[in-house]
């Protein structure tokens, strides 16, 4: 059902400071910088093979990213899977009694659909799923 | 310098609980069940794409997972990334002021060579890198 990693999200409280990082481990610079309001993050994008690093600074003291780095400090935050078809995947999942948050199937860059699982659902994993228009 | 994820580690409490909601999730079930007694851990790996999730469950009180679930509860507990060459990558990453924890070259399954950078030198992500030998 999961076509392969799409992304693993990484929370940060430095953008800057982790994009030099990263940008040492990973060999090359990050391919996308760019600010989602929407999610009050500013993220940055390094290609891993079929996957990407996406690391996550938030840009408001009320964003999920901040709460969780003040919580728990920097790290982990969450796991992006690609998934073929999101409806029928979301649907199965439901099937299983895993919970889906609200705001499942709302539009993701690049045409994309997203949806997430809650984390007690997934032994303690906030995951991620993502469909990809065709072509 | 980095070929893809290898792996991406989760700790788990229950391990056959943690199985059966992964099989629905990955849409098939582990490729592979074993002890690590060097480590204190049953891992449980499934197939994703080019990478694999490993589920981690610890198997005495005093194992790095029991005390991380301990800790954090369940959740994302390490990546792993594929290099060509690990010594070279661990030259370079200490030049870069990462900091390589001890045991560094060790030898892991399958004929690999393993060796953790500190979380502190990565955003709070212990980080796992592995060579695999040629062919």
């Amino acid at each position: 059902m999961l076509d392969k990693i799409d992304h693993l999200g990484i929370a940060v409280r430095d953008l800057e400071a982790a994009i030099a990082r990263y940008t040492a481990l990973v060999g090359s610079g990050p391919n996308h910088v760019e600010e989602v309001a929407s999610q009050k993050v500013r993220v940055a994008m390094f290609a891993v093979g079929e996957s990407r690093i996406e690391l996550l600074e938030a840009t408001a003291p009320d964003s999920p990213v901040a709460k969780f780095v003040e919580k728990r400090g920097e790290g982990l935050h969450h796991v992006c899977y690609r998934v073929p078809n999101l409806r029928e995947a979301l649907s199965r999942l439901a099937q299983e009694g895993m919970e889906v948050l609200p705001g499942a199937g709302d539009a993701g860059a690049g045409g994309s659909r997203v949806a997430f699982l809650h984390p007690k659902s997934v032994h303690g994993v906030l995951t991620e799923l993502v469909e990809y228009p065709a072509g």
